[in-house]
């Protein structure tokens, strides 16, 4: 990728992909089952959203990878032509199974729809992200939880930078870019060991995954913030798991480029709106005979075409419509934070701009 | 309303209501709670909706009609600036309510939200009706059912008839129209008194209520056929509670102009979809790998953007976006099918071109 604008460590981005440009830092929505919940392609497009995220573990198990490769691949099946990153699976194997049994050759897990056994291989992995054909694949890892005894680390993370070299083996899409992931907990130490095994084997972009799973939100920008300075200047970097607002802005400042999480699209099915004032839950009576915009300041399809009361109705009675207005929502303004972030990286502005704009975020009510 | 062509019995013409004209015969779809479920008012304009319905019984329990005076109407609160009307809510008292009372005053019910009890009465259901603001409200009626005792129905449409006065008497908006509702289950003479007695009163308008709440589609239409004939022509008539595409190019024949069911809608977020070669039930595994368009002979957002396969795996997984694409493409083929009527009644070749369309619509599977 192409550094364009460099605020402290914070980094403005160009990133290509055969399906368009990504201008970074970029907030991924995710399309967990080929689909971002209640919007359509259009919308996401409408609401600013410059790459989307699709889960390997569902996409493989429902409605399965030779059936997505059938219709010609992930972009083709769902209708969204732009950018776009599918995982690997192996975080969904270690957070939703409930039996799971790793060995070197992989992870043996039961499907959370039927209870049926399958296993994922570094191969397998490889094979069914070339088949859904996204812009970006991730190497299979192992996300051991954070509290995980140090020993238990170490080996798991050796195990993941060896799946790591058989994912880049197997790998044989021209036209799609695999990324290695890092891992090593919450010890700086294996962080570093986790990072220098994975770039010695070489890829075009790396993630930090393994963070934002339990851990306080300090040791996760401590371990972010020793790990995001080792990894190459000139490769995209990901951080796995994030999607509030303050966290995105954390995350920025210590150089990273990508980031995902379902928060924002979530929330928006339990009613919450993300706003430069907070989180409000429309579910609160106030908002009942609340006629004004959900967000002032925000020019998305909800917020200039519905009332904070439609909106808490349509929410209080459980509304298909309530669950897209404010996923339409959430998504645009995620992407919009990372827009208004960009700008203010490009103008050297970005940590007194960040600050005042979590200080607002957080005291507002 | 100005009827423009008459071919046999079906008429084709143009209702002029304070937010715009309508091109009948019309289906409205049903916005139960202030929202036809998972579409925007944009949505509907673009599916060729003409024209939608609210319903005073969920609308006045949720959010209240105070609150939506408060918001101006029920236009304002939900973004839906075209025509509309409101039913009294009393077809959703006899159909929903668990416990209810009727009595000369009105009839107390029982909320089907939190059970607690209110009483609807013509001139409450009326002023209801006035803070929602619709273009068209409804006379508070008693719909019994089609079974009742013989003697049941002659009190009840007698009844029906001194309540339709009594809104008549307290509707004061000048920019609303209120219809009066025909009664008396399958009797001829019951039908024709109680269209007597509703004509007398005189309404801008005539809905047919009663019907097709369980007997058989034969009676049904022989009931339809004897009613709708005595309605003064210069008057709309409106069919109440039909949406399947047979019965709506029935209905057409005897001539009627407006009908409304939550059929299309419902069938939509049960999974099936309305083509002019059947209904499809998307769940049924033949489409899991159709890559081809829903109906290939549909312009809607949903058949120009998907495929079946996607579509079915949506409709699988209970994905949010499938329930929205289906029903889109439900009321848009419905909005079509009555745009086709239109055309045929205007060209007198109505009959004909209804019968060949019903048959391959329940031939074909």
């Amino acid at each position: 990728m192409e550094v364009l604008a460099r605020d402290g460590e914070a980094r403005a981005g160009l990133l290509d992909t055969p399906h368009g440009r990504v201008q970074t830092p970029t907030f991924m929505p995710v399309g967990t089952k080929g689909t971002v919940k209640g919007l359509t392609p259009a919308d996401l497009r409408g609401a600013g959203a410059g790459i989307i995220l699709g889960n390997t573990y569902h996409l493989y198990l429902r409605p399965g990878a030779d059936l997505v490769r059938e219709a010609g691949d992930l972009h083709a099946f769902s209708g969204w032509d732009g950018p776009m990153l599918t995982d690997s699976g192996g975080f969904q194997v270690f957070s939703l199974a409930k039996t799971r049994k790793i060995s070197e050759r992989g992870v043996r897990f039961a499907s959370v729809y039927d209870g049926s056994t399958h296993e994922f291989t570094p191969e397998l992995t490889t094979r069914v992200q070339e088949d859904l054909g996204a812009d970006i694949a991730m190497v299979l890892d192992e996300c051991p939880p954070a509290n995980a005894a140090r020993g238990y680390h170490e080996d798991s993370l050796r195990r993941t930078a060896r799946w790591a070299r058989r994912c880049k083996d197997a790998h044989s899409r021209e036209d799609q870019a695999l990324f290695g992931i890092v891992q090593g907990g919450l010890h700086e130490d294996l962080r570093r060991e986790s990072l220098e095994r994975t770039v010695e084997i070489g890829f075009p972009g790396y993630a930090v995954g393994g963070l934002s799973v339990g851990e306080s939100r300090e040791e996760m920008l401590q371990t972010l913030a020793a790990t995001a300075l080792m990894l190459p200047w000139e490769s995209p970097r990901y951080f796995m798991g994030i999607g509030d607002p303050v966290g995105i802005l954390q995350v920025i400042s210590l150089g990273v480029d990508m980031f995902d999480c379902v928060l924002p699209t979530r929330l928006a099915r339990h009613g919450a709106a993300l706003t430069p004032d907070g989180r409000l839950n429309l579910k609160n009576s106030r908002f009942r005979r609340d006629f004004g915009p959900l967000d002032p300041e925000c020019s998305c399809e909800t917020c200039t075409g519905y009332s904070r009361a439609y909106l808490a109705h349509l929410v209080r009675e459980d509304e298909l419509l309530g669950h897209r207005l404010l996923t339409l929502h959430n998504v645009h303004f995620t992407a919009n934070l990372c827009r208004q972030a960009r700008r203010e990286i490009s103008s050297g502005t970005y940590a007194a701009w960040a600050r005042a704009w979590i200080s607002r975020y957080e005291t507002a009510r």
